[in-house]
């Protein structure tokens, strides 16, 4: 089955969920209610590690419509977490100012308050410790009793070579420790839970998650129900960017103080609860070495990695796997050593957030890179054109490289940044860029996701799916897919994501993979249809199955486009007759990639994504303020899907890592936050972006991705706090090895430049 | 594959969405809000026939609240109905009491009201006609312009031998005019509608139907959008007895006044409304004849219908269709002559309900049978058995009889009540049968039903079909015969049937076809999705596919039950490994029968259903009022798939049987409704029923049937109303032909005895 195509692949088609965004009639959590529905607020702790001595609850209880207050010593449940340290309300001892001690359902949300105010909690203080290093110290306060020295016994290393040896032959080495700090995703909806008890005892949580599978088995877990038991519905879902990767503690409450009530349930955080209590980037102090001969090929790099993993354990544990990606493999590097140790302190525990690691990384390995050239005297383009990683080859933690047009990214940022054009002031242009997984991440058993396709008398399709949208346009982009292969406009399809019970399993929305494996399971989920209507409308327009050309909502017969037949009319006439049949197909693609070993070999992804960042700034000498004048972006995605969806996620993916690299810490005093609204958690908008961005996409047309693509989201924001710290430290010839960069920061460098 | 069955089919299982029910936590359509949701009201005519001169909203449009008014000359869309003849909302006339003639939407339902009083509507009345034998004459009314003498062109005929000879020639014949009234379904729940357009243009209509994707299809051809453009959702049904096979102008009243308003819009019937504006059952007048040689042998029936169809023709007009069923095909008849005429009246719209004109054709069948036994002096019961219909045989109307325990059922009967028994006073006794389509009903292209089964890594079976429960017990049969295939707790099995994008296709529930086919897509589904395990199993187990045996949420190997693994365990090793599967079966079940050729021959149902009914009554000499002492139920079921459900069915069936039968009619007065509430149109309560029931399955294990099983809803209401005239006529010695059997009417018959 061949014939001409659609076309749809590579144009602009506006995300088919856009309509309801826009017109305020998309339905959020909060637009969502049920019957005889409990409003539920949560008590969290006033001191980041003391003993819970006593919890008064009586006055509480005694508050006009509230119906259930809960205590960690009132609940029976399992702990959650990858290290099943973090229990969903606190006994004993509290480790965070987030933690949750007692939590109140109650007929409106000012009761529920009300309430939570009135319970008396007698703490005894403890000695706290917010510094990683200063945590894993002789001494330090221990925060888990069973834990030494705070040190969390899931840690990586790995070894290729001998770096010592390597480094000590170089010619050039640059050394240097480069800092990151808290940053959280600041989603524009905050987080959402809803849970009621059918009579039978099962659980439907409707809940903003990106996991819905994954959360169904927690949830089971913890609860102590089989996981039959449990149904994961998803609203509309606005923001994630890896916070809702986890299963939380507000998960497992809401769903407890349902049951103890009988009713239903919903907790929806305030603004302050959703900057105090969601997830944040992991804070990380990289120790970096890295080495050339004195051709400026690379000989070796050391990096030692301290991760800040807060009071408890997330998903976000595992984010050196990704972390490290770059490291090894952006350039060609043969013998590297790498260690990552997370550390406990009583910080807010840190978690999943687009890039997964991968940014701080690369502020490192970028900053260096340039370093290493210039000490190298070598431009530092020429330095990366000469070491940078090259199509159909194997790096040193086993990654095999299929694709990749890392060379042509950096050609075309070279080209589109004048490097050598005059500079006025404190001018500077810097450069990156980035290595990271595009066909999937073997993270879990399953790394697949299934799609069931039901076509319709009226040609409508419907594909079935556990594929989350949670902004990244991946819908949109299913509906291509399965449009373009049924020769159907992208008005007849519907994607419908958000209940356990309806679509088939995915393993979540993370490490950029749903469009490539979403798209990937459309793909066979649409074939199979074709299958199931070919030989029916070949018969009907007298040709073979292989003349067919599926096109403009018909079949018609590839170069006689006046013998054709409307789908819907294929449809029907195998439907309505006797012995007739319904049009469904289904598709499951798990990408041939694998779960990397202990050692941390492994072909993680089943392609890789490359870009380069490049950009020139102008720093204000007065203020330390930094201006960036233009921007660009060239990636490698394999083969651009929807051109419109591409350019908002690269886009935003700016605005984003901008923020990373230029204005968004999240401030903490003893734990304790302190920016807790937009006014002073500074992102980025509109006004502050650049006003010259320049986007290039570079086609390598993938031969796993589906239609050739590659997964993209993250890739974005990954290159962008080196490419500016590269830029800054150009027009200031000062390098600055701490993140964020702002005015104050960069005014002191100014100032201690020797 | 074979081995030990858990043995579900056939135990008592509860509902599975009884839970939900008892508790109040069921979410029907006055559950249902959107955000931004407005509420309408319709303002019906002040006359049953009149033109409309003008209509001033101006005054409704004032009122605070009010968004949208419409009236018939606003809006844009095509007429309602299998004649075409029903426009949504009227202009230029109004035909009946019903007749929409404004419709407002407003923030509450109060403003709504008030708009409607608001509304001044000037008329010229007009002659009306509210009887079809007066409708018929020369000079009546003429309801619709273009209808000569308000006869329907859609009418029926069937003719097999020559019936005038064969009466001419029989020993004994009897003749009689039987007449029906109105009577209405009278749902707990009524009627319901909302609608909402997304932003793109595509109708979201939640609504109580039972034909989802026909509803698709009409609303589609009405509002001249594309099928394609339309979602249908069902709320949980609280009853519909076929009252919601129609699409409805209050459906697209809803709609428009949705697309007007640009917000959803949604419509709650009041009870007085739901009498006054939801379908009757067809009234009849039938005038029959029938003969028998003098051994008792039938020789011919003669049979002519007039059917009063309202004001508007319905699907109710292809009643004649099942309605002869039972006069032709109960007992073999060579030589029959049937007629159907519908007639247009200024009545309200009649249309389907539960039994589709079966139970008024067998009031005057059965009559028959049992007038004729007496004329003869044959026992009655004797009677019926000789003539009784056998299995394996073929009818005049060329119904292909398979299984059929029809003797039985009489035999069980006449055991069960003792005919002979000394009587006390106005005692009587008196027995029905009834013959039934039992395998589905081809009255549209399709008569198919699609089952999706997707089996998760917990063992929760969901089944997505179009399937729809209205209280029948079709979810809990479905979820039990998945189970029993799969050999999983019913528990395990959750059906989604609420969303014409989730769920394949069905026609819709009618015809008592729900469980019958729904049932064999399941099975389809199920196997499928054995399919997929089998091999996997059995190559865990060591053992053939032939060889396991599905039971108590495992697979294991038949006669050694030591070898087993959990079929969630088998789920998640098939899916959690590299190059996994999904497990998701499906199944599509058409059954092999046939459309009727026009002159009513045809095997229209796959197999038949068969039951007899019998009673003893004690007549009140004083007042006339019937006391049903002792009622027995035998029914050919094929096989019993769920007692408790079956007998929830047959006991549902006598009550409303019995209400036809005795106390309900719904009294019109010029057109007029005048009994609107449950005090006055009398249902039976459980205080109502008789003390002493009997149910009898007969298991006939039908070929074509889902584990033996036909279809029943029906059946249990058809033969109510003859067996009750029977055994009042036992008891005062005089045969009543009118229904109900008011203690009115039977005094004045005790009266009237010569």
């Amino acid at each position: 089955m061949s014939g001409k195509t659609q076309g749809l692949i590579g144009s602009r088609v506006p995300k088919i969920d856009a309509w309801e965004k826009v017109t305020g009639t998309a339905r959020y959590g909060h637009d969502i209610t049920l019957p005889g529905m409990l409003h539920a607020r949560i008590l969290r702790s006033a001191h980041p590690h003391a003993r819970l001595l006593a919890i008064d609850t009586r006055a509480a209880r005694r508050v006009p419509g509230v119906k259930v207050v809960l205590t960690g010593d009132g609940v029976t449940c399992a702990n959650l977490g990858l290290m099943q340290d973090h229990p969903p309300l606190k006994s004993g001892k509290v480790r965070s100012i987030r933690d949750e001690i007692a939590a109140v359902a109650a007929t409106s949300e000012e009761a529920a308050e009300e309430a939570c105010r009135l319970i008396k909690v007698q703490y005894e203080p403890l000695p706290a410790v917010f510094d990683p290093l200063e945590a894993m110290k002789r001494g330090a306060p221990r925060i888990h009793d069973k834990v030494k020295g705070n040190l969390l016994s899931f840690n990586y290393r790995f070894s290729s070579g001998d770096v010592d040896s390597a480094l000590s032959r170089s010619a050039h080495v640059v050394e240097g420790t480069y800092t990151t700090r808290f940053v959280t995703h600041a989603c524009m909806e905050p987080c959402f839970a809803l849970a009621s008890w059918d009579p039978q005892g099962r659980l439907l949580l409707h809940s903003t998650t990106q996991i819905p599978y994954l959360l169904q088995g927690h949830m089971a877990k913890v609860l102590g129900i089989p996981g039959s038991a449990i149904r994961i519905k998803q609203p509309v879902i606005g923001g994630a960017f890896g916070s809702k990767l986890d299963t939380y503690p507000y998960e497992v409450i809401t769903a407890l103080l349902a049951r103890e009530a009988g009713r239903p349930v919903r907790l929806l955080y305030s603004r302050e609860e959703e900057f105090v209590c969601s997830p944040t980037r992991q804070p990380m102090i990289i120790k970096m070495a890295t080495g050339c001969d004195a051709d400026g090929k690379l000989t070796a790099r050391r990096c030692e990695v301290i991760l800040d993993n807060g009071a408890y354990t997330s998903w976000g544990i595992t984010t050196p796997h990704i972390m490290l990606l770059g490291i090894t493999s952006l350039y060609r590097v043969e013998n590297v050593l790498l260690t990552a140790q997370s550390v406990y302190t009583n910080n807010p525990t840190s978690g999943a957030f687009r890039g997964y690691g991968n940014p701080q990384g690369t502020f490192a390995n970028e900053q260096q890179m340039e370093a290493l050239a210039h000490k190298a005297g070598i431009d530092p383009v020429e330095f990366r054109l000469l070491n940078c990683n090259q199509p159909h080859s194997v790096t040193p933690q086993k990654f095999r490289i299929t694709t990749c047009a890392l060379r042509e990214c950096i050609e075309t940022c070279r080209d589109s940044i004048d490097f050598k054009a005059p500079k006025e002031g404190l001018e500077g242009v810097g450069m990156a860029s980035m290595f990271h997984v595009a066909g999937g991440g073997r993270v879990y058993k399953s790394d697949g996701c299934g799609v069931i396709a039901k076509l319709d008398d009226f040609a409508r399709l419907t594909l079935m799916t556990g594929a989350t949208e949670i902004g990244t346009g991946s819908d949109t982009a299913m509906a291509m897919i399965a449009a373009e292969e049924l020769g159907l406009p992208v008005e007849n399809v519907s994607v419908i994501n958000n209940d356990t019970d309806v679509g088939p399993w995915d393993v979540g929305i993370h490490a950029s993979r749903t469009t490539f494996i979403a798209g990937n399971a459309t793909i066979l989920a649409a074939r199979d249809i074709k299958a199931q209507l070919a030989p029916h409308a070949a018969e009907k327009l007298g040709c073979t199955e292989e003349e067919l050309e599926w096109f403009g909502g018909a079949i018609r017969v590839t170069g006689d486009h006046d013998r054709s037949i409307p789908i819907d009319k294929v449809v029907r006439s195998l439907h309505f007759r006797e012995q007739g049949k319904m049009v469904v197909g289904k598709g499951f693609y798990d990408p041939p990639n694998e779960f990397q070993a202990r050692d941390m070999t492994g072909n993680v992804s089943s392609t890789y994504a490359f870009a380069t960042h490049a950009c020139r700034v102008r720093v204000d000498p007065e203020t330390g303020r930094i201006t960036v004048l233009k921007f660009v972006a060239a990636h490698d995605v394999g083969r651009v899907i929807n051109p419109l969806g591409l350019d908002g996620q690269i886009e935003g993916a700016i605005a984003q890592g901008l923020g990373m690299a230029l204005t968004e810490q999240v401030r903490l005093d003893q734990g304790r936050m302190q920016n807790t609204s937009f006014l002073d958690y500074k992102l980025l908008m509109a006004r502050d972006m650049p006003r010259d961005i320049e986007l290039h996409y570079i086609e390598t047309n993938d031969p796993e991705g589906p239609y050739g693509a590659k997964g993209v989201s993250e890739a974005g924001i990954i290159p962008i706090p080196a490419a500016i710290a590269n830029a800054v430290a150009d027009a200031i010839r000062v390098r600055i090895h701490d993140l964020p960069l702002t005015p104050e920061r960069v005014l002191e460098a100014i100032k201690s430049k020797p």
